[in-house]
């Protein structure tokens, strides 16, 4: 393959070629994978004893993500973490993913190759083989759309609706953390972009949250955990925020929530940021997107296996922040005072 | 669920209403998929014995198809035959689709619906379920995408590759239908719209053609028998046109072919159409775009294969089209005169 002139748009290329640059990124696909990129679709073996499991989520521009501040290889590891983490959530094992992009002609293919690359690392990372895909000139935004297949045994499938009163609430990680990182890129666009990954978070105290927003750490080891010991009854990643996942936890499930406000695991210097503009901390912590967390429901008995799977996951925080109830109310309670909790975040309206 | 007012946008319902709206249209799924639509990520029985096969298609406004004359359920209907079509090349059965719609403030609910309709009508005729998707705002065109889960017996996946020199090239059903269907579209957009399904073609020349433009046919039961008797050695579909395939069935095989011009099956009025306009209807005819039809190599001793792949097919014509060579050209022979066979149509471009 020849480099085309740094500069070079999508357009002048083609859609061929620029299937040949993904190909040539891609590295040979395993035995399981027997007909890759390049057919007119891709076969796959499927898991022995296993059931497949499949998601699918898009990255639109102006809509997800803005490209005055999320560098091209953000997107797409973005694009393929939301994904991930929607198969995190059924404890399922990601395998194989297709990728459909919608490109507009003034798109770079030096910013075409950095997209491709930050889901290629990403998934590499978590063992997904991109096996096929579609690319198609979009007239307006850039949109990255991605189909995930994973693989979970039957009797080890995570679902959202299963928590009954009684059960406690976990949720992994810190909230918030992506909502403030993309506030401050907002603020400081041209900072944002030198924001690498890795840096050293107590350069900027806010750096740990950019980072979180531009490159998110989907929890698949922890569903696959969480699935493999039936530890969890319920389990629902935090893509829309933790408020609005509680919500769709409690409605699957028929039940209801207490979120408890001093329990919500924010980090300081989050906390700090959303308390600078006047604001709620945990409000704005609860209800802010993109944090690709995972909230699940247990029985207060499951504690040693969830030890556990504490154990297994690393230094990833598992926190209890809550209760499922009989009463179908969703509520975020402070101090004794109970309040609804909002519905959080949606990109649609 | 309550109809909203007639006229109403899609922004005024919001994602999960217009979810709802999806699951309301969606039959009770079948024992193989024990999630659907509703959580983090469906989960699908593979079929015994099978592989699995994955392919993905989207259609962009104003790439694909153009608002002012296609109707939002032919939208949908394209969107699903064009992967329909690429299992069918494979060779494959289709089963479970997953549907990424990136929709426009100003989309009406009414046309979501029936874009939603169209999807399931012909999904439906196919034995394909929806189990799953995700609903983005687009601040551009609208755009449907959809990956398509499919299974495949191990020694019966068709492939590009495999041509042989000396086999012989078949083309199913008539080429360049289509593009003139998107012509006469283009020419007559508010007649184009008033065109209903199973219209009598007798009516007018040309409706036969646009109906294949709006609602195309893909080929499942042609490439599934073809991969089942094992009568070919190749195959690809024709959603790039007859040149496109031809190139890329002989490039994948590293053979060339000969395409006879006066073996191309065209529809009499679709040639009439071509040639009203002085232009060579041939050429027209296999540079058009969007023909759903399949491409297949396939040695001559198996005519009686073929004749039995004939006999299941029913109605639908098989010609021979030419021969694929040892020599790597790709020409087009009219009356002994061999020509290069131009590359056809691309959308990206």
């Amino acid at each position: 393959m020849t480099d085309p002139p740094i500069g070079d748009t999508v357009a002048t290329l083609g859609e061929r070629a620029l299937i040949d640059r993904i190909r040539a990124r891609t590295p040979a696909p395993p035995d399981w994978v027997p007909v890759a990129i390049g057919d007119d679709a891709a076969v796959v073996v499927p898991e022995r004893n296993a059931l497949d499991v499949v998601t699918t989520d898009a990255l639109v521009e102006g809509v997800h993500f803005d490209c005055s501040f999320v560098p091209p290889g953000a997107i797409g590891h973005r694009a393929l973490a939301a994904n991930l983490s929607d198969l995190a959530a059924m404890g399922a094992r990601p395998r194989a993913a297709v990728l459909s992009l919608g490109l507009p002609d003034r798109l770079k293919v030096a910013e075409f190759d950095a997209i491709i690359d930050g889901l290629l690392a990403l998934g590499s990372t978590h063992g997904v083989v991109l096996v096929g895909g579609n690319i198609a000139r979009s007239p307006g935004p850039l949109f990255v759309d991605i189909t995930l297949l994973g693989s979970v045994q039957k009797r080890r499938i995570l679902r959202r609706g299963g928590a009954r009163p009684g059960d406690v609430l976990y949720v992994s990680g810190v909230v918030g953390s992506a909502a403030a990182g993309l506030e401050y890129c907002r603020a400081h666009p041209a900072e944002a972009l030198r924001v690498g990954r890795g840096a050293d978070p107590a350069d900027r105290p806010l750096e740990s949250a950019v980072d979180r927003f531009l490159y998110p750490d989907p929890r698949i080891r922890l569903g696959w955990t969480l699935a493999r010991n039936r530890a969890a009854r319920a389990c629902v990643d935090l893509s829309d925020g933790l408020a609005d996942a509680v919500h769709q936890l409690a409605a699957a499930g028929r039940v209801g929530a207490i979120v408890e406000s001093d329990r919500v695991p924010i980090d300081p210097d989050v906390r700090r940021w959303f308390e600078r503009d006047g604001r709620d901390p945990v409000l704005a912590a609860v209800t802010g997107g993109d944090d690709y967390e995972l909230l699940f429901a247990m029985p207060a008995r499951h504690l040693r296996l969830l030890e556990d799977v504490a154990r297994r996951v690393g230094r990833l925080p598992l926190t209890r922040i809550g209760t499922v109830t009989r009463d179908p109310r969703v509520v975020l309670r402070r101090d004794d005072r109970d309040e609804p909790l909002p519905r959080g975040f949606t990109h649609f309206r």
